[in-house]
C-alpha cells in the first residue's frame, strides 16, 4: 500500500568519538525513506537549496522503490545544514550549528500523484506546516506524525490541533513527559495516547520503545548494539521500518503494530552502526530478518 | 536446592510523591528473603541490633518459607537506619539519613547449619566482607553478589578479588560504567562478565535489563508499571525472586536464567506498588504467574 513522508533532507557534518563526517546526507525523511525501502515502495516530499552539490542524492535515486520525484529544488534557497557532537556518551550530543534555511521558508507541496496516499509519516517540523501537508492528502488510511520540544513547549495549540487529526504519534520519553506534564512514561503514554486516534509510540534510544494500543502497553528493548558509531537518524528509521511493515501489510492491529515495531527496531540498530546512511547501503533484507530472528529468539523466556 | 541470602536488615523512612513510611522494614535481606520465599525456602543471614522493635520481624518469621535462624540480635548494637526520599520523578531519590550502626560493626557468621548452603546470594555490603562470608560456606553451586558505586570506587582491589570467586554479579547500570569505564553499557556487561564464571545482570530499573551469559546478551524490558509508589527494595526483589526461581530450578542454564529474571522483573514491578513489603504481603504465586504470563504477552512479536 501507497507510503508516503514529508521531511527534511540535510547536510550533515556529525562528529562522535568514533570519527567525524562533513557534508554528509542526513534528513528525516532521507532516513525513513531508506528504511522504509527495505520494506515497500516510498515516496518522499521535501525540498532542498539550489546549493545542493550535484550527486548528493544519489543513493536515494538509485533506490527504485524510492520514489524521489516529490524533491523540490528550490531556486535562491539554501539546504538545510546541521552540525552535531555526539560526546563520549553517545547517548548524549551537542548542537553545534543549525541553518535552518530552506526549512525556515514556506513547506513543499505534496504533489498531486502523491495525494491518494494511504500510509503517511509527517517527519518532525512546525505542526501547523504538519497540517497543511496532511490537508493536502485525498483519504489516508493511517497518518503517523513525529514532533519535539520546540513544538511541545512552544507550539502547544497547533500541536493539539494536529494531535486530533492524526491517528498516531511517535515521540520520545522526554517528549512524552513534556506534553503532559506526567514523569511516569507509562502514564504518559497512556495521556498521550488519549491525543490521538489509534496509537503512540514511546522511543527511549539504547532502552527500547513503548506501544500504546488499544488499553495495552507493549514494552520492546532495543537491540543490544555493542558498536555505536553515529545514532543521528536512528530514531527516523524505527519509523521508516515501522511504517514501511504496516504499509506493506496494509493492516494495523496489534500484531502487525508489534512486528512493525521491532523492525523498527532492528533497522535503528542497524543504522547506527555507520555515518549516515553507511550502514544502511549495505544491508538488506536477509540481514534485518536474522536480526529480527535474533531480537526474538533473545527477548523469549 | 537449598537458597542463602546475606544481607541487610533495615529501619527505613521514606518520603515519595504517594505518602511516607516512617520505621518500616527494609534491609536487602528482607526484601530478597520475601521475594525468594515466592519459589522456595530461602534462609536469612543478618543482624539487627537490640533496638529492633518487637514485633518488627513478625512479616518475616510469619513466613514458613523464610528460615530466620541465622538472623543475629547483637547486644549493644543499634539497627541500620535509612531515611529516603524520592523525588517527583521516582527515578530520583535523596538519601536524607543513614546510621550505619550494627552493620558498620562486624559482619555476621553463618551459622553452621546453613554452611551448606547451594544456591548463595550476597547482597551489597564491603567486598571484604561479602569473601569472608563467602569461605564460610561449604561447597556453594552458585554464588552470586551485587555491589555499589562506593565500593566500585573505593574498594576496587577488594571487590576485583571477590569478582574473581564468584559466579555472577548483579548490577545497575551506572555501576557497570563505574566497574568497565565503558559508556556503552552492553559493552560494559561483556567487560564485567569476563570478571565472573558465569553471568552478569544489569538492572535498567523501569527500563529492564540486560543479562550476559555465554558470548550472548539478552535484553528484556521493564514491567509497564502505572503505579510507583516506592521502589525502594525493587532490585532486592528482582534479585530474590531471580535467585528463588534458579534454586528452585537447580540448573543454571540460558533457559532457567531467562525465566529467572523475568520473574524477578515482575515480582519487582509488583513490589514498586507499595511501600514497605506492603505488596509482597498481600501477593502470591497466582498473581505473580499472571503477570509473567502477561509480560510474556506483550513481548512477543
Amino acid at each position: 500500500m501507497s507510503l508516503l513522508v514529508t521531511g527534511s533532507v540535510g547536510i550533515d557534518t556529525v562528529e562522535s568519538p568514533s570519527g567525524r563526517v562533513v557534508d554528509a546526507l542526513g534528513g528525516s525523511s532521507v532516513y525513513f525513506a531508506y528504511a522504509a525501502s527495505f520494506f515497500t515502495h516510498v515516496r518522499l516530499v521535501g525540498v532542498v537549496g539550489e546549493d545542493c552539490p550535484d550527486g548528493f542524492l544519489d543513493a536515494l535515486h538509485a533506490n527504485p522503490r524510492i520514489d524521489m520525484s516529490g524533491l523540490e529544488i528550490r531556486a535562491g534557497s539554501k539546504t538545510f545544514r546541521w552540525h552535531g557532537r555526539y560526546q563520549e556518551d553517545v547517548n548524549n550530543r551537542d548542537t553545534v550549528s543549525v541553518e535552518l534555511n530552506v526549512l525556515g521558508e514556506a513547506g513543499p507541496k505534496i504533489p498531486p500523484p502523491f495525494r491518494d496516499s494511504r500510509y503517511v509519516f509527517l517527519a518532525n517540523t512546525h505542526p501547523a506546516l504538519q497540517m497543511a501537508l496532511l490537508e493536502q492528502l485525498d483519504a489516508p488510511a493511517l497518518v503517523v506524525a513525529d514532533t519535539m520540544d520546540l513544538w511541545i513547549n512552544g507550539e502547544r495549540e497547533a500541536l493539539m490541533d494536529l494531535l486530533g487529526r492524526i491517528d498516531a504519534l511517535v515521540l520520545n520519553d522526554a517528549e512524552a513527559r513534556q506534553l503532559t506534564g506526567l514523569h511516569n512514561v507509562v502514564q504518559a503514554g497512556i495521556e498521550v495516547s488519549r491525543m490521538v486516534r489509534r496509537f503512540v509510540v514511546i522511543k527511549k534510544g539504547e532502552h527500547g520503545s513503548l506501544l500504546f494500543f488499544g488499553e495495552r502497553v507493549y514494552p520492546l528493548p532495543g537491540y543490544p548494539s555493542v558498536k555505536v558509531v553515529d545514532p543521528t537518524g536512528a530514531g527516523d528509521c524505527f519509523a521508516g521500518a515501522m511504517m514501511g511493515c504496516l504499509a506493506d501489510a496494509d493492516q494495523v492491529n496489534s500484531s502487525t503494530l508489534r512486528k512493525a515495531i521491532a523492525y523498527g527496531t532492528v533497522v535503528a540498530g542497524i543504522e547506527l552502526e555507520g555515518f549516515s546512511l553507511d550502514r544502511l547501503l549495505t544491508t538488506g533484507r536477509e540481514e534485518i530478518d536474522a536480526r529480527l530472528e535474533e531480537l526474538r529468539e533473545i527477548v523469549r523466556f
